[in-house]
């Protein structure tokens, strides 16, 4: 096929997966995330067009000039470009890769333990840097450490476990030339009717499903036509399915069962502004904007400490997890001192599954950052539009699979939000010209990051009041996995009970499923070693005389002493509070300072505990986990992800039952969605969202914005209507 | 004690309750809401007020020229002035009042049937307007309809049931004379040391708790030493409770349980401005605000009729719900038809139950908008502070004691809002030049109201999406009701488990309680006639060969029959959606036009189901019901909650079983919290706020906002810094 000149190829990264068009042809080079075909000095010119983004304000906020420092100025900080420069020449002067350099799957700062941080806020003390490595070559997993000031490899693991790391854009191409080089696929394609020129594939991760695909890295590939209509997630080719050896980079199997099963015709599908051509049914909205022309409260020092308010915290992109919360301190309201709250925060696992036992859909359950990066796939976010004005924009470094570093830019916004909420308030009723009416606006900070996994697009926000509340929310949105039916009516279904999701449009099926997105939160309130402790609401009965009530409800408190204590399933009618507490440090009146993770909407999952995909994210067998610290144990679902059998996940560590009383643990919550489609969906959904809270109790010694500030109309910008609405 | 000369006494109307302090004295005429001590007059004078805290783009907003029109322009506008005053006229002509005009416990619109107001929007035929009318005379309710057109009383029951009305201004006052001018009460207040003119007092209502207080209407009083502090709710006199029959106009009992309690010193618990001289511990914030200099998108007709982007709906105070939210419909995103959605929404009742069995404590178990009412004790809110800049303002005209209309100025407020929220995205990885990035601002319109029943402060958000959803959030706010305890230190109590809360500040106990807001829901998807499905996720195991997955889930439909199907608890390991269609109404695609509600974090009440204040509050057994619409099943507690007995609440409307598929039907959704107060809870707490949504769910053909505009600069205001700040 390759001789065939209309034959166009291009590539869309993707969520789960990798779309293909016939498009541009043949590939030169692997394609690097954020920066396909380019050398390394196209992350810079990626950088121009990120100044360009920026509002005209942005200069007001206080940018590193240096945007890519040579050396790091936190222990935190990821790997600079030389740093990754460097890993690459030690690794390709490194024996076991003298003849071959591997392909690398993931290479980011391996990070310092928590003493060694700690150690370099008091004295300054610089602890050494380290890359973490994962590649692949011939078919094996190698991990390395490599130490960045001895210029050396100090740790080096062969094969590790059954699972394989993040798939590369190499394992992609390879996987998508196979397949389009297929004659049967081709074939496939065409009696579909649908033109080659107009195919866009996905690559999906094909789960684990048994010994059939074992001891082999597969990968999955489905097919749309994009013909008429850049939303080719609304056109799918149902039922072909095309599995291929990624090592042996052949084709080993093509299913092809939907023949009967027409593509949908994808009309009215396009969301993209340029394309409407339709104003909206509604009066139009007059300008609207969150102003603040002094420019925002917070500032960025030395490239990624942010400090705002009460709150200090270090921030950073990261290709597996996305962002990165770390070292989050806040203030104490009536010392002045900066007190630790968490010591790293952040996005560990995704998990969605497919409610569809079908050939073509039964594998169809993702771990999103395992098994393919959730900053890898965060595209640079829209100004204006994801972000309000006055957003402060950071960049992802991250490291293609020849180890060469690119830039993600616009990755992370940040900015200050005033939504018309109330911090507190209180009025009585005026008497005798007596009145209180007090009131205070609430004013927060927003970290956001928009991982496109593929069709989806995940919307992260790490929330940080003055009260010290942190709210952690996730936004779904972008487009349905749909599937092709027969059928253009629900009232033309004789059999409603076999279609694994509605009809959201003619011959489009939104397919049942579910998403559980996993954080790990390192919680260190004032200091490393806390107590989870459970405080259940339980009702008690009063004795015969006691009362002239019956009942009422008693907090109990109990502290967890192993991680069997601390597996936690939300129920409404056995209501707690989880708290973490440090045992050492107790307020004025006795209380031991603490935080408590409060949840919000959520979802569990309902999956048999031995169905392979639940066995892989057994983390969702629980909402609320508190596992001892283990450096190792970062990645909910397992640190090689790809095809994993569940033998590396929260649930094993979690089932070591260690002792978790007045030691240095981690909380992970599990936040979850349930998602029947509907039509309103179709052809792109808007946002739903869910989040849990990080709430101080006890942490102040009283309510730490009793001195806010009210607004003033003489403090408030002075804003006039743009010259556009003239 | 009338003579003494230091006594003085003022009121502040409160929460659950009414508070007194010998400021002024003797009473010269009860109180009225919000407009105390002034004849009718009075409202025009706040209304002069209300002009002054407009902001100064406030007249951008379009504002009917008669403030109080004098005759109706809906069917469901409130009554009016002139209205209200030829209810009076007419009630002081009744014969059964001929001697002695009744104590007005609450005067409001009849609302017309549905079908009325149905034909009011077709054919402009207006229905006529009748009051409803609950008084007291001589120990007796009377319940009576006025006809306004007919001049005349058209209906009139006494005494329905064993409940009582709101009460009034007048209860209170009877009740504090009786307290103030016993001998036992006022040696007990020196007892403790604390000087008589430094007591207030908050006057509870008893709830019910058997024979011994059934048949006689009785309040509770509990007071507190304001000294050095205006929050005199950190400084309870702990213990002393006088309960007094209103009626009669005598105490019946004083109980004096506390007197080895010291009352809290209640340092540092001023939260106004005025009375901060520390600055918080905190960097600064630059002003921010939502600024739209063209003015807010959305218009206020005729004083009530909402009208912004695709919503349209009636808005109105109301005394005893605070806010009602009528006949709210969304245009059809392709055809342009409006389209209903709901008939009615309000918060229907709000209990509040202590968790103490004490002497002291065991009563409070509220019930604030049947025992105090919402709208009643929702003083004016504070611009720029409890609502955005550009926010619109709506008077309450509510009804006192003796009959006459005042105003309840600036009761609500609706503005728009842009958080920095994304109303929809996606990305695409950018190959060859091709590049997807669309991502839609998320605007939306706010109506808002704050009720300070007491201590607590409710904020009420309904709030309105473009999408078409519909969230519905309530914020707790304002003080804590706190015990004295002995104990300064946690340390030092010895039976911690007997506490009923934890230490909150030197000698005081933040009691646990519970909140469950009771919301209204008379949806009218598309027509009155809805049914209620719920749409169970159900675990489907594969059956030996199907497929490599063992289990997935299925999207099982259940249609309510009947008001047994529709009572729901929420459980997140037997997960639902809930929703409300129209039958009769399909999408091009057959699938029903409906909505769903959608909880979000929740509580459920705990109590035994036959304890007195669970009865009362019956509504709390489950957290979604739905029961076929009748006119007299608007307050969930009962329409006479005063010391009702849980005869009339929606747990026995429920239980009558009525067909409920493809009828007019109310869904009923419960919002719960449960409160284990913390030290960040004192003096004032933080907003802790809670909500859920109702979501279209094939209501509309596609994404309704497929079409939306995106966010350009050229279109956003034009700001600068204010002055204050140079």
């Amino acid at each position: 096929m390759k001789s065939t000149p209309y034959l166009r190829l291009s590539f869309i990264l993707f969520t789960v997966l990798f779309i293909f068009a016939y498009s541009w042809y043949p590939l030169s080079k692997p394609a690097r995330h954020g920066c396909f075909k380019f050398p390394i000095w196209c992350a810079f010119k990626n950088r121009t067009v990120h100044a360009m983004f920026g509002s005209i304000l942005e200069p007001q906020i206080s940018k590193p000039k240096n945007l890519f420092p040579e050396t790091p100025l936190h222990p935190l900080d990821p790997l600079t470009i030389q740093e990754i420069n460097k890993v690459r020449a030690i690794l390709s002067r490194y024996a076991p890769f003298a003849w071959s350099f591997p392909a690398i799957h993931s290479l980011s700062l391996d990070e310092p333990d928590k003493s060694r941080v700690l150690e370099w806020e008091k004295s300054g003390a610089f602890p050494p840097r380290k890359a973490s490595v994962i590649a692949m070559l011939n078919g094996e997993t190698h991990l390395l450490i490599v130490h960045l000031d001895m210029g050396r490899v100090m740790a080096h693991v062969t094969n590790p476990g059954p699972g394989y790391p993040i798939v590369s854009m190499d394992d992609i191409s390879v996987v998508l030339q196979a397949t389009m080089s297929n004659e049967e696929f081709n074939k496939s394609i065409i009696a579909r009717g649908v033109k080659l020129s107009d195919v866009s594939c996905l690559t999906l991760s094909p789960g684990w499903y048994g010994p059939e695909e074992e001891g082999r890295r597969i990968m999955k590939v489905q097919c749309f036509s994009s013909q008429g209509t850049p939303n080719f997630y609304m056109r799918p080719i149902e039922g072909l399915t095309v599995t291929v050896d990624i090592d042996k980079r052949e084709v080993v199997k093509i299913s092809n069962t939907g023949r009967g099963i027409p593509v949908p015709k994808g009309e009215n599908t396009d969301y993209r502004y340029t394309a409407q051509n339709k104003p909206p049914e509604m009066e139009p909205l007059n300008p609207i904007s969150i102003e603040q022309p002094s420019g925002p409260s917070f500032r960025i020092e030395n490239g990624h400490m942010v400090k705002w308010a009460n709150w200090v915290f270090h921030l950073k992109a990261d290709q597996r997890a996305g962002m990165v919360i770390s070292r989050a301190m806040v203030r104490d309201s009536e010392t002045g001192e900066l007190r630790s709250v968490m010591h790293k925060g952040f996005a560990s696992e995704l998990f969605v599954p497919y409610m569809d036992p079908d050939e073509g859909w039964y594998f169809k359950s993702y771990l999103d950052a395992g098994e393919f990066g959730l900053g890898a796939t965060a595209m640079a976010l829209v100004p204006l539009n994801d972000c309000p004005r006055y957003s402060y924009y950071m960049d992802g470094l991250f490291v293609a699979a020849d180890g060469t570093p690119y830039v993600q830019p616009n990755m992370i916004c940040l900015f200050e939000r005033y939504a018309g909420d109330i911090g507190w308030r209180h009025s009585e009723v005026p008497v005798n010209g007596f009145e209180t009416r007090e009131s205070r606006p609430k004013v927060t900070l927003v970290a956001r990051m928009a991982a496109s996994v593929g069709n989806y697009d995940y919307v992260f926000d790490w929330e940080f009041q003055t009260d010290g509340l942190i709210r952690i929310k996730v936004g779904l949105t972008g487009m349905l996995m749909v599937k092709g039916t027969p059928y253009e009516n629900m009232n033309r279904v004789l059999n409603k009970d076999g279609m694994t999701g509605p009809l959201v449009s003619e011959n489009v099926i939104g397919v049942v499923h579910d998403h559980y997105i996993s954080f790990h939160l390192d919680m260190d309130i004032d200091g490393p070693n806390n107590s989870f402790v459970k405080v259940n609401l339980v009702k008690q009965e009063t004795f015969p005389g006691q009362s002239p009530r019956k009942s009422y409800l008693k907090a109990k408190r109990h502290v967890a002493k192993t991680e069997d204590d601390a597996r936690i399933k939300l129920n409404l009618y056995d209501p707690s509070e989880f708290h973490l507490v440090n045992p050492s440090r107790q307020s004025r009146l006795g209380n031991p300072s603490g935080y408590k993770v409060v949840p919000g909407g959520n979802a569990a999952s309902l999956l048999d505990l031995h169905d392979p995909p639940q066995l892989r994210s057994a983390f969702t067998n629980n909402q609320i986990w508190v596992t001892q610290y283990n450096r190792t144990e970062q990645w909910a679902g397992g640190l090689l992800a790809y095809q994993s059998k569940g033998d590396d996940t929260l649930d094993v560590w979690s089932k070591r039952n260690r002792p978790i009383e007045n030691k240095d643990i981690v909380l992970w919550y599990i936040l979850g969605f349930h998602h029947i489609p509907c039509q309103e969906d179709y052809p792109i959904m808007p946002t739903v969202s869910a989040s849990f809270d990080l709430k101080p109790v006890n942490f102040f010694e009283s309510n730490p914005i009793l001195g806010a500030i009210p607004n003033f109309e003489k403090d408030l910008p002075v804003c006039w209507p743009p010259a556009s609405s003239y």
